[in-house]
Protein backbone atom coordinates (compact mmCIF):
# COMPACT_ATOMS: atom_id res chain seq x y z
CA UNK A 1 0.00 0.00 0.00
CA UNK A 2 0.92 3.53 0.43
CA UNK A 3 -0.15 6.72 1.72
CA UNK A 4 0.30 10.15 0.45
CA UNK A 5 -1.33 13.84 1.11
CA UNK A 6 -0.53 16.67 -0.35
CA UNK A 7 -1.98 20.13 1.73
CA UNK A 8 -2.34 23.86 -0.18
CA UNK A 9 -2.35 26.58 2.18
CA UNK A 10 -2.38 30.20 2.09
CA UNK A 11 1.62 29.89 2.58
CA UNK A 12 2.40 27.06 0.51
CA UNK A 13 2.45 23.23 0.02
CA UNK A 14 3.44 20.52 1.95
CA UNK A 15 3.68 16.76 0.27
CA UNK A 16 4.09 13.86 2.26
CA UNK A 17 4.85 10.16 1.31
CA UNK A 18 5.64 6.89 3.65
CA UNK A 19 8.13 4.50 1.47
CA UNK A 20 6.49 1.30 2.05
CA UNK A 21 5.61 -0.94 -0.85
CA UNK A 22 4.60 -4.53 -0.94
CA UNK A 23 4.09 -7.63 -3.21
CA UNK A 24 2.40 -9.46 -0.51
CA UNK A 25 2.89 -9.51 2.58
CA UNK A 26 5.49 -11.14 2.72
CA UNK A 27 7.36 -9.09 0.03
CA UNK A 28 7.71 -5.62 1.40
CA UNK A 29 9.95 -3.21 0.24
CA UNK A 30 11.11 0.68 0.93
CA UNK A 31 10.97 2.89 -2.42
CA UNK A 32 11.04 6.40 -2.67
CA UNK A 33 7.34 7.89 -4.01
CA UNK A 34 7.96 11.25 -3.78
CA UNK A 35 9.79 13.09 -6.43
CA UNK A 36 11.09 16.69 -7.06
CA UNK A 37 11.72 18.26 -9.66
CA UNK A 38 13.56 21.61 -8.98
CA UNK A 39 15.39 24.80 -11.23
CA UNK A 40 16.00 27.11 -8.04
CA UNK A 41 14.46 30.23 -9.07
CA UNK A 42 12.18 29.31 -11.82
CA UNK A 43 9.89 26.30 -10.52
CA UNK A 44 9.64 23.44 -8.40
CA UNK A 45 7.56 20.56 -8.40
CA UNK A 46 6.55 17.24 -6.25
CA UNK A 47 5.02 14.22 -7.68
CA UNK A 48 3.95 11.52 -5.49
CA UNK A 49 2.89 8.44 -6.88
CA UNK A 50 0.40 5.19 -5.53
CA UNK A 51 -0.41 1.78 -7.20
CA UNK A 52 1.62 -0.81 -9.66
CA UNK A 53 5.60 0.70 -9.05
CA UNK A 54 6.21 -0.23 -12.41
CA UNK A 55 4.00 2.07 -13.90
CA UNK A 56 5.18 5.04 -11.58
CA UNK A 57 8.06 4.68 -11.88
CA UNK A 58 8.11 4.37 -15.88
CA UNK A 59 5.88 7.62 -15.75
CA UNK A 60 8.84 9.49 -14.09
CA UNK A 61 11.10 8.34 -16.44
CA UNK A 62 9.04 9.51 -19.15
CA UNK A 63 8.31 12.59 -17.48
CA UNK A 64 12.15 12.84 -17.25
CA UNK A 65 13.24 11.94 -20.31
CA UNK A 66 10.28 14.36 -21.93
CA UNK A 67 6.84 13.75 -23.91
CA UNK A 68 6.15 15.21 -27.19
CA UNK A 69 3.84 17.63 -27.77
CA UNK A 70 1.25 16.48 -29.67
CA UNK A 71 0.37 19.65 -31.28
CA UNK A 72 3.44 20.86 -32.20
CA UNK A 73 5.78 17.48 -31.93
CA UNK A 74 8.18 19.51 -30.16
CA UNK A 75 9.52 17.58 -26.78
CA UNK A 76 7.91 18.56 -23.64
CA UNK A 77 9.41 18.51 -20.05
CA UNK A 78 8.33 19.48 -16.83
CA UNK A 79 11.40 22.53 -16.94
CA UNK A 80 9.73 23.83 -19.83
CA UNK A 81 6.52 23.28 -19.58
CA UNK A 82 4.66 26.93 -19.73
CA UNK A 83 2.22 26.05 -16.47
CA UNK A 84 1.25 24.09 -14.22
CA UNK A 85 -1.98 23.07 -15.70
CA UNK A 86 0.51 22.29 -19.21
CA UNK A 87 2.61 20.23 -16.29
CA UNK A 88 0.21 18.42 -14.93
CA UNK A 89 -1.40 17.46 -18.85
CA UNK A 90 2.19 16.20 -19.24
CA UNK A 91 2.17 14.07 -16.57
CA UNK A 92 -1.29 12.44 -17.55
CA UNK A 93 -0.09 12.27 -21.18
CA UNK A 94 2.79 10.55 -19.21
CA UNK A 95 0.62 7.98 -17.92
CA UNK A 96 -1.56 7.36 -21.20
CA UNK A 97 1.67 7.05 -22.88
CA UNK A 98 2.67 4.47 -20.36
CA UNK A 99 -0.37 2.33 -20.40
CA UNK A 100 -0.31 2.26 -24.25
CA UNK A 101 2.99 0.40 -23.95
CA UNK A 102 2.48 -1.88 -21.32
CA UNK A 103 -1.18 -1.97 -21.08
CA UNK A 104 -2.26 -4.44 -23.09
CA UNK A 105 0.53 -6.98 -21.63
CA UNK A 106 -0.52 -6.10 -18.17
CA UNK A 107 -4.27 -6.93 -18.97
CA UNK A 108 -3.12 -9.89 -20.71
CA UNK A 109 -1.59 -11.03 -17.20
CA UNK A 110 -4.64 -9.71 -15.24
CA UNK A 111 -2.70 -7.05 -13.81
CA UNK A 112 -5.00 -3.92 -12.81
CA UNK A 113 -3.35 -0.38 -14.19
CA UNK A 114 -3.95 0.82 -10.89
CA UNK A 115 -2.13 4.41 -10.51
CA UNK A 116 -2.41 7.78 -9.11
CA UNK A 117 -0.26 10.67 -8.38
CA UNK A 118 -0.64 14.07 -6.72
CA UNK A 119 1.47 16.62 -8.31
CA UNK A 120 2.25 20.25 -6.98
CA UNK A 121 4.22 23.19 -7.26
CA UNK A 122 4.84 26.49 -8.73
CA UNK A 123 6.31 28.06 -11.36
CA UNK A 124 7.94 31.82 -11.27
CA UNK A 125 4.98 34.45 -11.48
CA UNK A 126 2.09 31.88 -11.72
CA UNK A 127 -0.25 30.80 -9.06
CA UNK A 128 0.84 27.59 -6.73
CA UNK A 129 -1.74 24.35 -7.51
CA UNK A 130 -1.90 21.05 -6.93
CA UNK A 131 -3.51 18.40 -8.65
CA UNK A 132 -4.77 14.98 -8.59
CA UNK A 133 -4.26 12.55 -11.64
CA UNK A 134 -5.90 10.00 -12.33
CA UNK A 135 -4.88 6.20 -14.26
CA UNK A 136 -6.80 7.71 -17.27
CA UNK A 137 -4.39 10.44 -17.14
CA UNK A 138 -7.80 12.83 -15.81
CA UNK A 139 -7.05 14.81 -13.53
CA UNK A 140 -8.83 17.41 -11.03
CA UNK A 141 -7.46 20.17 -8.60
CA UNK A 142 -6.93 20.98 -4.82
CA UNK A 143 -9.44 24.24 -4.48
CA UNK A 144 -9.35 26.02 -1.06
CA UNK A 145 -12.49 24.42 0.53
CA UNK A 146 -10.98 21.35 1.07
CA UNK A 147 -7.18 22.25 0.80
CA UNK A 148 -5.95 18.85 0.78
CA UNK A 149 -5.69 15.41 -1.40
CA UNK A 150 -4.46 12.05 -0.71
CA UNK A 151 -4.00 8.89 -2.71
CA UNK A 152 -3.59 5.70 -1.67
CA UNK A 153 -5.04 4.27 1.77
CA UNK A 154 -6.49 8.14 2.54
CA UNK A 155 -9.19 6.89 4.44
CA UNK A 156 -7.35 6.20 7.95
CA UNK A 157 -5.86 9.56 7.72
CA UNK A 158 -8.62 11.35 6.84
CA UNK A 159 -10.45 12.51 9.87
CA UNK A 160 -8.30 14.83 11.02
CA UNK A 161 -7.53 16.19 7.86
CA UNK A 162 -11.41 17.18 7.30
CA UNK A 163 -10.99 18.67 10.86
CA UNK A 164 -7.82 20.56 11.17
CA UNK A 165 -6.56 22.29 7.94
CA UNK A 166 -7.87 25.06 6.40
CA UNK A 167 -6.51 26.93 3.75
CA UNK A 168 -5.67 29.67 6.58
CA UNK A 169 -3.40 27.09 8.54
CA UNK A 170 -0.31 27.69 9.09
CA UNK A 171 2.23 26.10 6.79
CA UNK A 172 4.07 23.89 9.41
CA UNK A 173 0.84 23.25 11.38
CA UNK A 174 -0.21 21.75 8.13
CA UNK A 175 2.96 19.77 8.12
CA UNK A 176 2.31 18.63 11.52
CA UNK A 177 -1.25 17.54 11.17
CA UNK A 178 -0.35 15.84 7.68
CA UNK A 179 2.43 13.29 9.91
CA UNK A 180 -0.79 13.18 12.19
CA UNK A 181 -3.16 11.68 9.37
CA UNK A 182 0.24 9.98 7.88
CA UNK A 183 0.45 8.14 12.04
CA UNK A 184 -3.19 7.14 11.70
CA UNK A 185 -2.96 5.29 8.57
CA UNK A 186 0.21 3.79 9.65
CA UNK A 187 -1.37 2.42 12.79
CA UNK A 188 -4.22 1.11 11.20
CA UNK A 189 -2.38 -0.10 8.11
CA UNK A 190 0.58 -2.14 7.83
CA UNK A 191 1.11 -1.56 4.69
CA UNK A 192 2.06 2.12 5.23
CA UNK A 193 5.34 2.64 7.05
CA UNK A 194 8.33 4.53 7.23
CA UNK A 195 10.32 5.98 6.73
CA UNK A 196 8.17 9.20 5.35
CA UNK A 197 9.89 11.26 2.45
CA UNK A 198 8.00 14.97 3.23
CA UNK A 199 8.80 18.24 1.39
CA UNK A 200 7.26 21.86 2.05
CA UNK A 201 7.58 24.80 -0.51
CA UNK A 202 6.80 28.06 0.69
CA UNK A 203 4.60 30.28 -1.88
CA UNK A 204 6.82 32.38 -4.31
CA UNK A 205 9.61 31.28 -2.74
CA UNK A 206 13.24 30.73 -5.17
CA UNK A 207 14.03 27.33 -3.44
CA UNK A 208 12.16 24.33 -1.40
CA UNK A 209 12.06 25.25 1.91
CA UNK A 210 12.39 21.92 3.49
CA UNK A 211 13.11 18.06 1.84
CA UNK A 212 13.21 15.62 5.07
CA UNK A 213 13.28 11.95 5.34
CA UNK A 214 11.85 10.75 8.42
CA UNK A 215 13.48 7.65 9.72
CA UNK A 216 12.21 5.08 12.25
CA UNK A 217 13.16 6.33 15.28
CA UNK A 218 13.40 9.80 14.99
CA UNK A 219 12.76 11.85 18.46
CA UNK A 220 10.21 14.78 16.95
CA UNK A 221 8.16 11.78 14.97
CA UNK A 222 8.00 9.82 17.62
CA UNK A 223 7.43 12.48 20.12
CA UNK A 224 4.03 13.19 17.75
CA UNK A 225 2.83 9.88 17.61
CA UNK A 226 3.17 9.70 21.53
CA UNK A 227 1.47 12.64 22.40
CA UNK A 228 -1.47 12.13 19.53
CA UNK A 229 -2.13 8.65 21.81
CA UNK A 230 -1.92 10.07 25.00
CA UNK A 231 -4.42 13.47 23.89
CA UNK A 232 -6.81 11.09 22.20
CA UNK A 233 -6.75 8.67 25.11
CA UNK A 234 -7.64 11.56 27.53
CA UNK A 235 -9.87 13.37 25.24
CA UNK A 236 -12.30 10.49 24.81
CA UNK A 237 -11.82 9.71 28.78
CA UNK A 238 -12.81 13.13 29.31
CA UNK A 239 -16.43 12.50 27.70
CA UNK A 240 -18.96 11.12 29.84
CA UNK A 241 -20.07 8.13 29.15
CA UNK A 242 -23.31 8.05 27.75
CA UNK A 243 -26.63 8.84 30.15
CA UNK A 244 -28.32 5.98 28.43
CA UNK A 245 -26.39 3.35 30.82
CA UNK A 246 -29.32 1.94 33.73
CA UNK A 247 -28.15 3.33 37.38
CA UNK A 248 -25.30 0.71 37.74
CA UNK A 249 -24.20 0.77 34.32
CA UNK B 1 -23.97 3.21 2.71
CA UNK B 2 -23.45 1.49 6.23
CA UNK B 3 -21.21 1.45 9.27
CA UNK B 4 -22.06 -1.02 11.63
CA UNK B 5 -19.72 -1.58 14.74
CA UNK B 6 -19.90 -4.23 17.00
CA UNK B 7 -17.89 -4.57 20.57
CA UNK B 8 -17.16 -7.66 22.38
CA UNK B 9 -15.95 -6.44 26.30
CA UNK B 10 -15.20 -8.46 29.70
CA UNK B 11 -18.62 -7.26 30.81
CA UNK B 12 -21.15 -7.69 27.53
CA UNK B 13 -21.52 -6.92 23.87
CA UNK B 14 -22.34 -3.43 22.21
CA UNK B 15 -23.85 -2.97 18.49
CA UNK B 16 -24.04 -0.04 16.86
CA UNK B 17 -25.67 0.95 13.38
CA UNK B 18 -25.98 3.87 11.74
CA UNK B 19 -29.42 3.83 8.90
CA UNK B 20 -28.81 5.41 6.08
CA UNK B 21 -29.26 4.19 2.99
CA UNK B 22 -28.80 5.24 -0.31
CA UNK B 23 -29.43 4.33 -4.32
CA UNK B 24 -27.10 7.17 -5.91
CA UNK B 25 -27.28 10.61 -3.75
CA UNK B 26 -30.72 11.90 -4.43
CA UNK B 27 -32.34 8.83 -3.48
CA UNK B 28 -31.36 8.73 0.47
CA UNK B 29 -33.62 6.60 3.27
CA UNK B 30 -34.09 5.84 6.85
CA UNK B 31 -33.93 1.76 6.96
CA UNK B 32 -33.24 -0.41 10.28
CA UNK B 33 -30.19 -2.08 9.97
CA UNK B 34 -30.18 -3.63 13.55
CA UNK B 35 -32.56 -6.33 14.46
CA UNK B 36 -33.06 -7.93 17.68
CA UNK B 37 -34.02 -11.66 18.33
CA UNK B 38 -34.59 -11.87 21.94
CA UNK B 39 -36.00 -14.82 24.38
CA UNK B 40 -35.29 -13.20 27.94
CA UNK B 41 -34.05 -15.40 29.93
CA UNK B 42 -33.13 -17.70 27.14
CA UNK B 43 -30.76 -16.16 24.57
CA UNK B 44 -30.05 -12.97 22.85
CA UNK B 45 -29.49 -12.01 19.12
CA UNK B 46 -28.38 -8.85 17.60
CA UNK B 47 -27.62 -9.04 14.02
CA UNK B 48 -26.39 -5.71 11.52
CA UNK B 49 -26.53 -5.71 7.93
CA UNK B 50 -24.79 -3.84 4.95
CA UNK B 51 -25.16 -3.92 1.34
CA UNK B 52 -27.68 -4.32 -1.20
CA UNK B 53 -30.93 -3.63 1.25
CA UNK B 54 -32.92 -6.48 -0.56
CA UNK B 55 -30.93 -8.94 0.16
CA UNK B 56 -30.16 -8.62 3.78
CA UNK B 57 -34.00 -7.91 4.40
CA UNK B 58 -34.54 -11.15 2.78
CA UNK B 59 -32.09 -12.38 4.85
CA UNK B 60 -33.56 -11.51 7.76
CA UNK B 61 -37.21 -12.37 6.41
CA UNK B 62 -35.56 -16.14 6.00
CA UNK B 63 -34.10 -15.91 9.72
CA UNK B 64 -37.63 -15.21 10.92
CA UNK B 65 -39.21 -18.19 9.65
CA UNK B 66 -36.19 -20.44 9.66
CA UNK B 67 -34.14 -22.92 7.62
CA UNK B 68 -34.39 -26.27 6.92
CA UNK B 69 -31.10 -28.35 8.63
CA UNK B 70 -29.68 -29.52 5.72
CA UNK B 71 -28.79 -32.70 7.92
CA UNK B 72 -31.74 -33.68 9.60
CA UNK B 73 -34.35 -31.77 7.63
CA UNK B 74 -35.78 -30.08 10.56
CA UNK B 75 -36.53 -26.24 10.72
CA UNK B 76 -34.27 -24.40 12.71
CA UNK B 77 -34.35 -20.92 13.91
CA UNK B 78 -32.34 -18.58 16.15
CA UNK B 79 -34.65 -19.72 18.90
CA UNK B 80 -33.67 -23.75 18.79
CA UNK B 81 -30.12 -23.41 17.12
CA UNK B 82 -28.30 -25.37 20.11
CA UNK B 83 -25.13 -23.17 20.46
CA UNK B 84 -24.13 -19.21 18.54
CA UNK B 85 -22.02 -20.98 16.57
CA UNK B 86 -25.30 -23.11 14.84
CA UNK B 87 -27.02 -19.68 15.02
CA UNK B 88 -23.93 -17.68 12.79
CA UNK B 89 -23.98 -20.55 10.44
CA UNK B 90 -27.77 -20.31 10.08
CA UNK B 91 -27.29 -16.68 9.60
CA UNK B 92 -24.71 -18.11 6.91
CA UNK B 93 -27.06 -20.45 5.39
CA UNK B 94 -29.78 -17.71 4.98
CA UNK B 95 -27.28 -15.41 2.80
CA UNK B 96 -26.68 -18.59 1.01
CA UNK B 97 -30.23 -19.44 0.31
CA UNK B 98 -31.28 -15.78 -0.79
CA UNK B 99 -28.17 -16.07 -3.17
CA UNK B 100 -29.64 -19.03 -4.50
CA UNK B 101 -32.98 -17.29 -5.41
CA UNK B 102 -32.09 -13.84 -6.30
CA UNK B 103 -28.28 -14.02 -7.24
CA UNK B 104 -28.53 -15.27 -10.95
CA UNK B 105 -31.32 -12.63 -11.64
CA UNK B 106 -29.05 -9.79 -9.79
CA UNK B 107 -25.81 -11.18 -11.86
CA UNK B 108 -27.93 -10.59 -14.93
CA UNK B 109 -28.47 -7.24 -13.79
CA UNK B 110 -24.85 -6.30 -13.20
CA UNK B 111 -26.15 -6.09 -9.45
CA UNK B 112 -22.97 -7.07 -7.18
CA UNK B 113 -24.43 -9.99 -4.41
CA UNK B 114 -22.47 -7.78 -1.86
CA UNK B 115 -23.52 -8.23 2.24
CA UNK B 116 -22.01 -8.39 5.17
CA UNK B 117 -23.40 -9.16 8.89
CA UNK B 118 -22.17 -8.69 12.53
CA UNK B 119 -24.35 -11.41 14.26
CA UNK B 120 -23.66 -10.97 17.56
CA UNK B 121 -25.37 -12.11 21.54
CA UNK B 122 -25.51 -15.28 24.30
CA UNK B 123 -27.43 -17.90 24.89
CA UNK B 124 -27.66 -18.91 28.56
CA UNK B 125 -24.74 -20.97 29.63
CA UNK B 126 -22.94 -20.31 26.89
CA UNK B 127 -20.36 -17.60 25.98
CA UNK B 128 -21.45 -14.74 24.32
CA UNK B 129 -20.19 -14.39 21.11
CA UNK B 130 -19.91 -11.95 17.98
CA UNK B 131 -19.03 -12.83 14.59
CA UNK B 132 -18.70 -11.20 11.31
CA UNK B 133 -20.84 -12.77 8.35
CA UNK B 134 -19.68 -12.67 4.56
CA UNK B 135 -21.31 -12.66 1.39
CA UNK B 136 -20.80 -16.43 0.94
CA UNK B 137 -22.15 -17.30 4.40
CA UNK B 138 -18.80 -18.07 5.94
CA UNK B 139 -17.64 -16.07 8.84
CA UNK B 140 -15.09 -15.41 11.33
CA UNK B 141 -15.20 -14.83 14.84
CA UNK B 142 -13.85 -11.56 17.53
CA UNK B 143 -11.57 -12.47 19.27
CA UNK B 144 -10.02 -10.37 22.61
CA UNK B 145 -7.17 -9.52 21.31
CA UNK B 146 -9.00 -6.73 19.00
CA UNK B 147 -12.39 -7.44 20.53
CA UNK B 148 -14.21 -5.53 18.02
CA UNK B 149 -15.59 -6.05 14.72
CA UNK B 150 -16.81 -3.47 11.70
CA UNK B 151 -18.97 -3.81 8.45
CA UNK B 152 -19.47 -1.01 5.77
CA UNK B 153 -17.50 2.36 5.60
CA UNK B 154 -15.03 1.15 8.53
CA UNK B 155 -12.37 2.45 7.88
CA UNK B 156 -12.81 6.07 9.11
CA UNK B 157 -13.55 4.88 12.36
CA UNK B 158 -11.11 2.41 12.72
CA UNK B 159 -7.80 4.53 14.22
CA UNK B 160 -10.06 5.54 17.64
CA UNK B 161 -11.54 1.67 18.12
CA UNK B 162 -8.01 0.32 17.14
CA UNK B 163 -6.29 2.71 20.31
CA UNK B 164 -9.38 3.11 22.76
CA UNK B 165 -10.73 -0.07 22.92
CA UNK B 166 -9.23 -3.05 24.91
CA UNK B 167 -11.09 -6.54 25.93
CA UNK B 168 -10.98 -4.43 29.71
CA UNK B 169 -12.73 -1.53 28.67
CA UNK B 170 -15.85 -0.80 30.60
CA UNK B 171 -18.62 -1.61 28.89
CA UNK B 172 -19.87 1.95 28.72
CA UNK B 173 -17.29 3.47 27.64
CA UNK B 174 -17.10 0.86 24.65
CA UNK B 175 -20.06 2.34 23.65
CA UNK B 176 -18.85 5.95 23.99
CA UNK B 177 -15.66 5.07 21.82
CA UNK B 178 -18.16 3.22 19.39
CA UNK B 179 -20.23 6.22 18.85
CA UNK B 180 -16.96 8.81 18.46
CA UNK B 181 -16.04 6.17 15.69
CA UNK B 182 -19.36 6.94 14.24
CA UNK B 183 -19.24 10.50 14.71
CA UNK B 184 -15.79 9.71 12.99
CA UNK B 185 -17.36 8.27 9.94
CA UNK B 186 -19.90 10.03 9.49
CA UNK B 187 -18.13 13.61 8.87
CA UNK B 188 -16.15 11.54 6.61
CA UNK B 189 -18.67 10.23 4.77
CA UNK B 190 -22.50 11.59 4.05
CA UNK B 191 -23.58 8.16 3.45
CA UNK B 192 -23.43 7.39 7.21
CA UNK B 193 -26.28 8.78 8.97
CA UNK B 194 -28.56 9.82 11.78
CA UNK B 195 -30.19 8.30 13.32
CA UNK B 196 -28.19 5.54 14.96
CA UNK B 197 -29.60 1.89 16.72
CA UNK B 198 -27.65 0.92 19.63
CA UNK B 199 -27.51 -2.36 22.19
CA UNK B 200 -25.82 -3.23 24.91
CA UNK B 201 -26.34 -6.78 26.46
CA UNK B 202 -24.57 -7.53 29.54
CA UNK B 203 -22.63 -10.95 29.54
CA UNK B 204 -25.27 -13.48 31.28
CA UNK B 205 -28.12 -11.28 31.48
CA UNK B 206 -31.58 -12.13 31.41
CA UNK B 207 -32.55 -9.39 29.60
CA UNK B 208 -31.07 -6.65 26.98
CA UNK B 209 -29.85 -3.86 29.12
CA UNK B 210 -30.46 -1.48 26.53
CA UNK B 211 -31.81 -0.52 23.23
CA UNK B 212 -31.77 3.02 22.01
CA UNK B 213 -32.25 5.10 18.87
CA UNK B 214 -30.19 8.56 18.78
CA UNK B 215 -32.20 11.14 16.77
CA UNK B 216 -31.09 13.89 15.38
CA UNK B 217 -30.20 16.73 17.85
CA UNK B 218 -30.09 14.46 20.81
CA UNK B 219 -28.10 16.26 23.97
CA UNK B 220 -26.04 13.68 24.62
CA UNK B 221 -24.88 12.63 21.34
CA UNK B 222 -24.65 16.58 19.82
CA UNK B 223 -22.27 17.12 23.20
CA UNK B 224 -19.96 13.91 22.63
CA UNK B 225 -19.39 15.17 18.83
CA UNK B 226 -18.62 19.07 20.03
CA UNK B 227 -16.52 17.66 22.90
CA UNK B 228 -14.67 15.21 21.03
CA UNK B 229 -14.16 18.38 17.79
CA UNK B 230 -12.59 20.26 20.62
CA UNK B 231 -10.65 18.21 22.61
CA UNK B 232 -8.74 16.82 18.68
CA UNK B 233 -8.19 20.77 18.10
CA UNK B 234 -6.85 20.95 21.66
CA UNK B 235 -4.77 18.18 21.14
CA UNK B 236 -3.18 18.96 17.67
CA UNK B 237 -2.57 22.88 18.83
CA UNK B 238 -1.02 21.16 21.60
CA UNK B 239 1.77 18.86 19.80
CA UNK B 240 4.79 21.63 19.01
CA UNK B 241 5.66 22.58 15.49
CA UNK B 242 8.09 20.14 13.58
CA UNK B 243 11.82 21.02 14.41
CA UNK B 244 12.37 20.41 10.20
CA UNK B 245 11.05 24.09 9.54
CA UNK B 246 14.03 26.60 9.13
CA UNK B 247 14.22 29.51 11.75
CA UNK B 248 11.65 31.87 10.33
CA UNK B 249 9.17 28.87 9.65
Amino acid sequence: MTYCAGILVQDGLVMIADTRTNAGLDDISTFRKLHVFSWPGERHFVLMTAGNLSITQSVVSCLNEGMPNPETGEIETLQNASSMFRAAQLVGRSIRHVRDIDGPALEEARVKFDVSMLFGGQIKGQPMRLFMVYDAGNFIECGIDSPFLQIGEHKYGKPILDRAVTFKTHLYDALKVGLISMDSTMRSNLGVGLPIDLVVIRRDADVIELSHRIEAGEPYFHDLRERWSAALRAAHMAIPRPPYAPAEG
